[in-house]
């Protein structure tokens, strides 16, 4: 038993949100809803899949016979480079605050292999999808403010492709929830005259309760005001801001904790682990981004099997976030998950 | 076509959160998920339902056998009444904030019978249902400055009973999201004045293009900002800031309003139309509430049908949120769909 199981509630410094942690809530009986589990038996290659080598996408073009990773222009962004001449017309009025946005989205496969997700590749081949990752971001960080780098994992995470792929969503605004990191780290900087996330960083290693993973340039921690079961975040140990600045070393690094932390989720509950996960930058108009360390979160959504997810909903949703498990034992659970998947296990 | 056919974003007055809007991306194909339906099946009395009248629930309480709503405490909530001893040795540090939570959670059956949702109650029925909120607001807010009144439809809301029920959360703290509306409808009386909902509903009323219903003491309008495809925002047209305001004459409008809405809902895809739905009011502990105005929200997943939902995954959960059909298309659905409910229509 760890020192917060009774009812409580923890804040997030990087967004001012708080978070309901429940403990003794875990115990509930469940006749809710249960979601489907990935399929397990999937090909290398599939013909009807518009994202495997040489197959035809939703428009008339043809994927390249690509044997590493492939990106392209999403068919269907949610932002074009078009800047619209109706936004020139828009009212300034409070409660009516609207203004136009302009952007790139692309998609990026992470292997040719249509079966294989993130803890099923190599360290080598995620070392490709970091380098892809930081290719697409120097390209576009120079052209837009905020470059938001994200991978949906399983259907029930809004996956509409099986083929393991993560996006990438580029724009000048900065969204709502950079907005809220960035005024939350230069803010801490100002007060306390250091990093927030260095200071996060040194106090989770030296605690030793919430970490879940650690190499020579990462940490992987279930953060204290983690608001989904086993949300994790994979922060850089080093001041790097932005993937520009990634040296050989750190992406290396980098490959070997998403491959393990990747792999302990699947361990989890024996299953293709669903989560949402992307990584947040310092923006890139910033004349001074030193208050900024680049992280990524994981959230997934599962709760207590394969099939039994979180639903942040209701209370959630018109209050704030809760949570039945604490953070503490998330941690604990991820961090005694063996590093060997699964299915290798099983061999 | 609205004025509005470009991509832009939207800013929530009441939270300060953005939107991204995305109207051309709605012909996306859609290959993910997708969700099962509500049974419509369901007999007037279930043996084995805990909230059925006369039934066994968890622990070896049985229930009466009511015949209008019903209220019980929680047998699993979030929150307990109980002071926790270890709260007192909580360290104070910027970067793991934490502080005791105490509370109550409640379920509120809203009629005896198993399978009849908001829309297939009478007017009179509903009125019961309001009624029941309102006494339990006036008791719970004597003692807690903070309660949310709110109800998860369906099972694809995380609802683990179809029983149809909502639930009551009441607390000392005041919780994220009323702490940002709080801040919000504060901030814009001091700058402008008025009160933010006051003049929001004066404008909508105006404008008339998001507008989905509207009584004499209610406005039903799917909100400038709304981030679900049919988010619908039930506001008082009159000065009331919180349940023990309401007259006979407003609570009777009220169980109208919500009558033609979720009518309207379930009419869109000829389904029961899940949701997250909650009561905002003033905080009980304010001594000056002027700036607040009560009003309701709901969040409706569905996207474009019975089946396909809108995932808010991915950027929504690490950049902000994204939909697809402007918001005053959403509204023209559901200011044109029928006042009877399609299994009325079908008999
Ligand atoms: O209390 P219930 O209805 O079993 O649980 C449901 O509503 C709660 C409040 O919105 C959520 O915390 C749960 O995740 C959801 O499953
Ligand atoms: O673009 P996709 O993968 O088809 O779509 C998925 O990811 C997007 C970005 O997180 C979300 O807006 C969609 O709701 C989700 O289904």
């Amino acid at each position: 038993m760890s020192q917060f199981e009774f009812t409580h509630r923890r804040k997030n410094p990087l967004t001012g949100n708080w978070v309901l942690v429940s403990p003794h809530r875990n115990n509930r009986p469940w006749l809710g809803a249960t979601e489907k589990s990935a399929p397990s038996n999937l090909a290398e290659h599939d013909e009807s899949c518009p994202l495997c080598p040489g197959n035809q996408r939703a428009n008339d073009t043809h994927n390249p016979e690509y044997n590493k990773t492939f990106v392209f222009t999403n068919d269907f962004g949610a932002l074009t480079s078009q800047v619209a001449e109706q936004a020139a017309q828009l009212e300034a009025n409070p409660l009516f605050e609207i203004e136009a946005a302009t952007g790139e989205c692309r998609v990026i496969c992470f292997s040719p292999k249509h079966n294989k997700t993130l803890p099923e590749l190599s360290v080598n081949e995620i070392k490709d999808v970091v380098d892809t990752w930081t290719q697409h971001y120097v390209e576009l960080s120079a052209q837009y403010a905020c470059v938001h780098i994200f991978e949906n994992k399983g259907a029930v995470m809004g996956c509409s492709q099986p083929h393991p792929h993560g996006q990438v969503w580029a724009h000048n605004h900065l969204s709502t929830e950079i907005q809220l990191e960035q005024a939350s780290q230069h803010q801490y900087q100002q007060t306390h005259g250091s990093n927030l996330l260095a200071d996060y960083v040194k106090r989770e290693i030296a605690d030793d309760v919430r970490v879940v993973y650690q190499n020579d340039h990462w940490l992987v921690v279930v953060p204290f005001w983690a608001a989904w079961p086993f949300e994790t975040l994979l922060v850089s140990k080093d001041d790097v801001r932005h993937f520009g600045q990634l040296t050989e070393a750190q992406s290396t690094a980098l490959a070997d904790a998403i491959k393990v932390l990747t792999t302990r989720y699947d361990n989890v509950f024996n299953c293709s682990f669903p989560y949402s996960m992307g990584w947040h930058c310092a923006p890139s108009d910033l004349t001074d981004d030193s208050h900024w360390r680049m992280h990524a979160h994981f959230y997934p959504p599962l709760l207590r099997s394969a099939t039994v997810k979180k639903h942040m909903v209701g209370y959630e949703m018109l209050a704030e976030s809760q949570r039945d498990l604490s953070p503490e034992t998330a941690a604990k659970i991820l961090k005694n998950a063996s590093n060997v998947h699964y299915t290798e296990g099983n061999q």
